[in-house]
């Protein structure tokens, strides 16, 4: 029997970098390892590298090293476009340099693609040719699969789902133009939106909070506070006017929410079918659709990594 | 040498229906006749066979029929959604009526969907991998090629990007729903521009129309008339501000417009390109992108239906 071999992948987020290392086949990972984004005057490169080293298994028979990275990447050129807090990388040749350093075949791809392609393999997508993909967090991130493929487009740079406009001339988004979903029904907008409604007298339990964030109107929504639960009513309704326009675009079997802000469940996931139920242009788009929520938590990005890893496996190996 | 064979491809379109019969290699038709959409006491279906066999080869050699229709379609289950003026055809099984007539293997799609595939194929998007088009007459219908794959979703009914919104609870679209890309920039949102400019005075060689279209303006357009100019230079706005969404979502290298609109060339896509760069998330969109009018004129349906044949060919003949 040829000894086994595992997949290295690496989800490096805004705040903190994780690896894993899996084994051939199966999703327990043989060893999970951290680090944070931004600390230490290190080099960011030499500590992902060290990182690594820490999941390597023993015999050293490492098949493929995959990173999933939070900013916008070219998987063609693996090549990361620009990485959040980590000010050095642009136009990074991160896959060149790891596979100098390793000699391991190495894939990059966007955190939010690969969750998709995670879903869709181990996932809530299981079976489903047709995926969308949402993650609503600080900001709202995508993933489509269009016939059981990754949608990347020309240079990686597909389903930056975030970024549809809703609101023409609306508030400014973090990509500097206006009005896009991102802006309108992101976690700092949730957010925003409660604090707005405080300062115009709005009673609520986050009447005090000093530090209110869009995890903390979330569960307050979770105790039933109004105010709370119109927020995010209000962020569902305007993800449910894009996803009238997304399932017009795309007409999937599937659409799946991720992120910390999909942790209020029905909360907002009722908010969002009743604003899709009033836009869609055709009834016939909604027949048979799944609408639900990640299944993979906050492993969606290594186990993305573990997904794009067994698709690619054929051909590396080939 | 075993005999050629021939490929025949209809356009059912709202006005008029087409059929064609080409050679196994090459876009020279062999034959093309036309009928009415809507006309005399005949059953449509009875008309399509008619005119399908009148583009027949003598040696009755024909490896496949395909058929490009202006209304939704489902092409995994052949069956037409609806179909603009034949008031019968509601979910109507016309792959198999076709085959059970003809004994030839037959396959449906929808006309902008085609179109796409036809450009890709043969006409202005070769060699292009990831391709959008869009064509602007009286509606604004969509076709997107995704890593040389058409996009046709989980029941074909994917790619309809006249009905992106852009005016939230702007005027009504054909599709019911308001604001839609088709309502506020297809042909008969144009012309209702210049009608309702005129009537508050504006001056324009366009005023004593009694039958004023998207064509007229256009004309005028071409001579100089300012209203006319502008009623273009709204319409490539608005296609301006959807184009910056697509582009986020499919990242595609090229963009291809074709209809009736896109024949006034430069003095729509001027603007498209202006609104656009004006909105875009980001400029690496734009690197390398080429935008541009489609090549197959009033032949791509016919064409899009032969490049969909010669797809399809080696699965057919295996």
């Amino acid at each position: 029997m040829a000894p086994m071999g595992a997949f290295i992948t690496v989800d490096i987020g805004g705040t903190q970098i994780r690896a894993a290392a899996y084994p051939e086949s199966g999703t327990q990972a043989l060893a999970v390892r951290k680090t944070s984004t931004r600390a230490g005057h290190e080099k960011a490169f030499d500590r992902l590298v060290e990182l690594i080293r820490s999941v390597f298994p023993r015999d050293g028979n490492v098949l493929s090293i995959t990173v999933a990275t939070a900013g916008p990447v070219d998987p063609q050129a693996g090549v990361i476009a620009s990485a959040p807090n980590i000010p050095g990388w642009d136009n990074y040749p991160l896959r060149d340099k790891l596979e100098a350093a390793f000699h391991v075949p190495t894939h990059l791809g966007n955190d939010a693609n690969l969750a998709a392609l995670g879903e869709w393999r181990f996932g809530a997508a299981q079976g489903h040719a047709h995926l969308l993909y949402l993650t609503i967090s600080t900001g709202i991130g995508g993933g489509v699969i269009v016939d059981n493929r990754l949608l990347l487009g020309a240079r990686g740079l597909a389903a930056e789902l975030g970024h549809l406009t809703v609101l023409p001339d609306g508030p400014v988004c973090s990509c500097g133009q206006r009005g896009h979903l991102e802006a309108v029904a992101a976690g700092p907008a949730i957010a925003a939106f409660v604090r707005d409604q405080l300062a115009l007298g709005a009673v609520s339990s986050l009447g005090g909070a000093s530090d209110l964030s869009a995890r903390a109107v979330g569960q307050a929504a979770k105790q039933g506070d109004p105010l709370a639960l119109r927020a995010l009513a209000r962020s569902g309704e305007y993800i449910g006017m894009a996803l009238a326009d997304f399932l017009a675009v795309f007409n999937p079997s599937i659409v799946i929410f991720g992120g910390g802000v999909s942790f209020s469940g029905e909360l907002l996931l009722a908010p969002v079918r009743r604003s899709l139920g009033l836009r869609v242009m055709d009834q016939a788009y909604l027949e048979g659709l799944v609408i639900t929520t990640a299944a993979l938590g906050d492993n969606s990005g290594l186990l993305g990594g573990l997904a794009l890893a067994h698709t690619l496996q054929p051909q590396v190996s080939a």
